[in-house]
């Protein structure tokens, strides 16, 4: 049988220290900087990084629930499938962000727009390419009608009532 | 210490056999139809997803290569740092690829935009949301003055002369 086995390739420091108070997308999260530290050993790959704007960060939720099918997602006060989510709690809790990438010193990566916790395992880094990542999507599903934290039709996030955002 | 081991959730099936022909990126295989077959203990999960017009594929590339910190990536002639290119031979070999939902039919989901091979493991499924995915990035490095199979300047891909683009 196929063995899936991740390794760090290093490690995200953020400001954010706990799930309350952190931004639950990168979008939402402009002006929240921090620092990648990619372990010595990978620092060759980082080459011809610098060039790109913005950077796609893969990383192991290594603080979320265990698995469930269906959540209260952030936006909404409905349970969802989880799959029609964002959230951490996944069979394979696997995050994804889209960061701005600011400055690459050696095997440290200055970035904007953290939504991450402090101390998150790092997996992987990709160029962002609006060629490949940025897509037309017309229909988002229920985030046009979220009643919970806000709604993101038309493309662009509006902040709702349902809860506040720092919370 | 953190074990960090993933399990498959779905199997990707696709008209793709073998790396050599297949699009290099989702936005590239447009019209390359298939199916997802998710594990029928996570098709719970799929509950909502239907109402969304893209979603994203996290996926286990199989059958890359060993990792290689410095890869001659498919747009390019010229040697490029790993973390800077989609080669699939990384340390942690984690696919992510935009594809058009068609139809969810039970625990089957038709999509559109294949650049994956058929069999490959499937590890998540995401929203695709233009308002946190679809971002502007001007600058994106090697890409806008590559030599080999093409061009992604001004966030659009544009073909070369380097390579056949199904090779």
């Amino acid at each position: 049988m196929l063995t899936m086995t991740l390794i760090p390739i290093g490690i995200i420091h953020s400001p954010h220290r706990q799930a309350t108070g952190t931004p639950v997308q990168a979008a939402l999260a402009t002006g929240v900087r921090g620092t990648l530290e990619v372990l010595p050993e990978y620092a060759a790959g980082l080459r011809d990084l610098e060039g790109f704007e913005r950077i796609w960060l893969v990383y192991w939720f290594d603080r979320a629930k265990p698995a469930e099918l269906v959540v209260a997602p952030y936006l909404d006060t409905t349970p969802r499938g989880l799959f029609a989510t964002r959230a951490p709690c996944r069979p394979n809790p696997i995050g994804l962000s889209c960061v701005r990438l600011l400055e690459v010193g050696g095997n440290i990566l200055h970035v904007d727009g953290l939504d991450i916790l402090d101390g998150t395992p790092l997996l992987d880094i990709k160029p962002y390419l609006p060629a490949f990542d940025a897509l037309e999507a017309k229909r988002v599903g229920w985030c046009a009608e979220a009643r919970g934290n806000g709604t993101v039709a038309d493309g662009r996030f509006e902040a709702g009532g349902g809860r506040n955002l720092d919370t």
